[in-house]
């Protein structure tokens, strides 16, 4: 099988976070291609984009292919100076700000993309929070302030609640705890009783086992821990535990921190 | 000034990230209007879809405009199902995939948009052990393994090291490490004996004394701590120190975790 090979730009003003999540769900539609992908991040003035074009051309000329090139550059005078003859460039800001200012009935302001700025330092302070309450309760260190979070995740030691806690609380502001299934709280399928006064902010985390046993084993391999077997009593245990008080649940085994973390704001109807 | 006033919905297949993320950098540049927002995720079925489109039609109706709907739906069935001439309905994913197969010369596989399921197993364990790096040696506690980092960041306490060092992990699947740096440190402008072998890792992050002050009142208030004449020297001796040795350093005052973030990859030419 000839596989197509192809080079692509993710090229940016800003952070580049938006066009290159866009991008990779576009390429992933095209799973016989090989792409190699290049980010340029705060490509912000006409020098910098100048230069981005010409590392396009050079690798138009080396790779004999026009290169893909999806940009995100709120100014018209950067779009105008990215385009080339040598590269397919599509800008995303660009066309849906042509497609948006008709039905607005509104001209943009054309300001330079700073969505990613501290608007409202109300806002980041209420973030920070969050990311503070999450690293000091983690794993229940210090007596954890349940009466405080918006969501609680439970799940065995290794299930992925931590990054999940961190991740809510830096991109949505939330205050999310965990609490950690020890073998205490597994020998039966009720609540923890610290819990129960919090029955609808709970969330259970499980995992296959197999994929248990390899991240344990990372950690603290030889011990009863990373056991395959220990794993999958602990996996039927909790989601036992989850079913005997109809928590929802979600399998992390194949599903991202983000895609977990969402997949809990629309479980929750959370709308942050 | 009369405020015009829309709402506008963000529709996804999967975690609705890439488009909300879009949709804000698009709706700040139409900074007269007051949108309402209403983010629907997972909408991955025609049943969800046609909920999601009953619900745009009342919205409709009851604000007596159309509204904008910016859709993120990799099916063509999905994005056929949404359409609704009672709103201005703009797909993302559809847009581009159509300006992407002629250029690529193929059809798009039009499969879910799956794009942050874990693919390989092997990358999701690199970014937990990155997680897992940056939690246990955040705040050089615990004897930190400098040598294992793919950056290290310096700042007084409370100028953003923390978030930014979780956000690079679970973003990048970088080792990111934090040096603290306390009055003994700042006596002198020479660089912590503990990183003088690993200079080109290092990054200082700096904040103004005002803001600094406003954070750490939140945590300890009534102390030196949380001085502004102690905030003010501290932040002098920092800097004082980055410039001496010839440090890259970024100002957090008024600028997000994800862009302090993507800042330090375009400064450090790091291309994770």
């Amino acid at each position: 099988m000839s596989t197509q090979q192809r080079i692509i730009f993710f090229i940016s003003d800003s952070t580049g976070i938006t066009v290159e999540k866009l991008g990779r769900s576009l390429l992933s539609q095209f799973p016989d291609i090989d792409f190699q992908r290049i980010s340029l991040r705060y490509v912000d003035s006409v020098d910098k984009v100048a230069k981005a074009r010409e590392e396009i051309e050079a690798a138009a000329k080396n790779s004999g292919k026009p290169p893909i090139v999806l940009s995100s550059l709120a100014q018209p005078a950067l779009r105008e100076a990215l385009k080339t003859d040598a590269a397919v460039v599509l800008d995303v800001f660009g066309t849906f700000l042509d497609l948006l200012e008709v039905p607005l009935q509104q001209k943009a302001s054309h300001a330079a993309g700073h969505a990613h700025r501290v608007a409202e330092p109300g806002a980041y302070m209420a973030r920070m929070d969050a990311v503070n309450y999450a690293l000091r309760y983690d794993d229940g260190l210090g007596g954890p302030n349940y009466g405080r979070a918006d969501v609680i995740l439970l799940g065995v030691s290794r299930s992925g609640k931590t990054p999940v806690c961190l991740y809510l609380a830096m991109q949505y502001g939330l205050f999310a705890a965990n609490y950690p299934l020890v073998d205490d709280d597994l020998q039966t399928t009720s609540l923890p009783s610290v819990l129960q006064p919090f029955r609808t902010k709970l969330f259970g985390l499980t995992i296959e086992p197999q994929r248990l046993q390899k991240i344990r084993a990372r950690r603290y391999s030889g011990r009863d821990y990373a056991d395959l077997g220990q794993c999958r009593r602990e996996v039927a245990r909790a989601e036992a535990l989850f079913a005997a008080n109809q928590l929802p649940v979600l399998d992390t085994t194949v599903v991202s921190v983000e895609e977990i973390a969402t997949q809990i704001l629309a479980q929750m109807q959370m709308n942050p």
